[in-house]
């Protein structure tokens, strides 16, 4: 089919009478599928069961070093989940602080630490008249919802497939003071799945922002979330970039075992300076007296070391990259040739961006909606929900079944072609009129 | 033996040689215990050992509503927990959000949301000029840690065996609008084992602060932790007393499961009224997407329901309550004639609280120390860690053995009778001089 900016206004509107019986014959099967949110499916999260059986009442709740898990205490948590989640940062144990459930909670503890008590001693962005904060984008509506909730401004910085545009980083962060961090999906960004390239990383490692209080939120939640064995993205590791860079103290980074065993009920950690972590244990050590020790000695023991939590990544690489690659070839088969969007292929990570032409997408998002289909809302990867452009969707193509996925992605193309061609012919319409 | 403040000042030096001479023996025995925090026992905690098996591999994981507690979600909780800690809080499970591992820590979340975003709309703390904070005194030095970290003023109010001074808090409250709250723990309290008597609850409930966003901090830690069968501390539900009074937004009511299972690794709880919900709800969508919900749904199957935990207590109380009974025999047998301390006989908790003559405390706690036994810091029950008499001290007699608290005990009560008698024999050479 050729594409459809070179079709007559007869041809188009043929195009939609036939598409538009095809939305009505999905509307029929009162489908009911989800693909709003990054979430693990049934078949994954089976795969963490036997982390059900690793402590039984005849285990031995002991640390390494003698700690009674069961009791309280441990504020940066057990050695061993400190090696564990080391080996999975790529960081030294003794960076690393181990949290409860959810790196989420830990980003938002974070930016609530810094408006209530400042970094490093610096002024509580609370007492300042502006905090501002650079959001890549497309990006991380959870993040830009815990900055918007705080009320810092936030500044969209464009993405490439390389990471956002660092000259633009470079010169914000310089000339403007008010600027306290930026949110980063280094690996398999949310929602396109790019890497930072070698030189992206060098170069925030080398920032020279005006305010000292300027920090990375290093959101490496998919670092160990590849699609392929043999083709895998690797990342320069931050803290030890910023460190030879001579500029040690500029990071948060964050992770957790979400979707490594079950989302909500693993372990997340933050790695940072020791300057840093001295600044948070200031504050840590009011806020608990330790996290869930018991969760961290389940993780340990169930992975038992990184190669066995590799290993446990390649069975849930093994149930979504065909999850992936269905939607990449529906989508290539319905809107190849049409030219009416284009979409990321990612090696890693847990989403697919989609571009609609501008001002499409939150039709589209809303066409699938009535024939049963939840896509992630249009906007939500812009700061505000606000994508100036209305083109960018997130794709999440892990929760549902094969069938499942394949019936929505097929309504999914339908509805972008029927919203494209809809916005074409009024366009040849207002031209003509 | 007569009180020593009847002994002649030769009687006097006679008794501190002799005590001098115990002192050295017991620093021969080379202790190593430890009674300064609240902490079950290895024999406590084996009692929730079997809780390691009530899930496997072979579990269903799903709630009774059909929610997989694998994955995300359930901001406030799976319902089953709701219901369970509604029962043990005796509050109506709709108005209970089930947090993490800590309820230290949603006590923290709950002081630093009311600083960065107020409380219902309020102005928030941060952007005040002041904050004040009652404490009842002697109190719970992690409460204190929380609002000195926030840099609230905190203005102590003296306990009574029937709850905090009331008529100073009804005059503080009504007059001052820069007092925000108030810590309580209102059963079996920390460290005096105290309960609020009915009228205590009544007039807490019929509050008129000045402050709008004036809110008591209850938390009721030790709601299940009564030593005795049949002789138990009751008090009256303050959420409900509250709407009752007309003054159903008044509180934020606190507990965990903490000394119930394991510390740490237990499930936390707050409980308000629906207006005071909402307002937290709206934080916390941005702060995580859910709690651990596996380990509420291990919480509700190992208890069943709440006559459940209330036998579980019943076997805590079988090992503690030795504990607490030595310490009193031991205190009694020692010191009960002296006229030189004082000491509670709480029905349940986790405490007794001694109170020295004045100016004695820090140096028996030093003086315990220096023989191998760790007692809370002395001042640690006062805000900002200052005792203004330096007369009392937390016992928390749970954690060593019954042989090693005995030693214990019995080591405190020669410090307290040393301490004591040096400070007499001071007072009467200052008198002669």
């Amino acid at each position: 089919m050729k594409p459809y900016t070179e079709m007559s206004r007869e041809e188009l509107s043929n195009e939609l009478a036939a598409l538009k019986k095809e939305y009505k014959h999905f509307q029929s099967l009162e489908l009911h599928l989800d693909m709003s949110r990054g979430k693990p499916s049934q078949d994954q999260l089976n795969l963490s069961m036997a982390m059900m059986d690793v402590l039984d009442s005849n285990s031995d709740l002991t640390c390494e070093d003698g700690t009674d898990c069961r009791n309280y205490g441990q504020l940066t948590g057990i050695d061993e989940a400190r090696v564990l989640l080391g080996d999975m940062m790529e960081n030294n144990p003794n960076d690393i602080i181990i949290y409860g459930n959810s790196s989420l909670n830990v980003m938002y503890d974070t930016v609530s630490r810094c408006y209530t008590h400042g970094v490093l001693g610096s002024t509580p962005w609370c007492k300042l008249e502006k905090v501002r904060f650079l959001c890549p984008v497309p990006g991380y509506d959870r993040h830009f919802a815990i900055t918007e909730y705080f009320g810092a401004e936030m500044i969209p910085v464009p993405m490439t497939p390389t990471g956002p545009d660092m000259s633009m980083i470079e010169k914000l962060v310089q000339e403007d003071e008010s600027i306290k961090g930026i949110w980063c999906v280094p690996k398999y960004s949310n929602p396109q799945g790019y890497s930072y390239s070698d030189e992206t990383v060098r170069r925030f490692a080398r920032l020279k922002p005006a305010a000292k209080d300027f920090r990375i939120f290093w959101d490496n939640a998919y670092g160990m979330h590849h699609l392929y064995d043999d083709h895998q993205d690797y990342l320069i590791e931050i803290l030890a970039e910023c460190k030879r860079a001579g500029n040690p103290d500029l990071v948060y980074k964050f992770a957790s075992t979400s979707k490594i065993t079950f989302p909500g009920s693993g372990i997340a950690a933050l790695a940072t300076s020791p300057n840093n972590m001295e600044d948070i244990k200031r504050q840590l050590r009011h806020q608990t007296i330790g996290h869930d020790k018991v969760n961290q000695l389940r993780h340990v023991r169930f992975f038992g070391d990184i190669h066995g939590m590799v290993e446990h990544m390649r069975k849930h690489a093994d149930i979504i990259r065909p999850k992936f690659e269905i939607v990449e070839e529906t989508l290539e088969k319905n809107l190849g040739e049409l030219k009416i969007g284009s979409w990321t292929k990612p090696l890693g990570g847990y989403f697919i961006s989609f571009d609609s032409l501008p001002g499409c997408a939150k039709a589209i998002v809303a066409r699938a909606k009535k024939a049963g289909v939840i896509m992630t809302a249009a906007g939500a990867t812009w700061p505000y929900g606000k994508d100036p452009n209305d083109s960018n969707i997130r794709i999440a193509p892990t929760y549902p079944s094969m069938p499942e996925l394949t019936s929505a992605v097929q309504l999914f193309s339908l509805c972008v072609r029927l919203v494209s061609a809809e916005k074409l012919l009024n366009e040849m319409k207002a031209e003509q009129a």
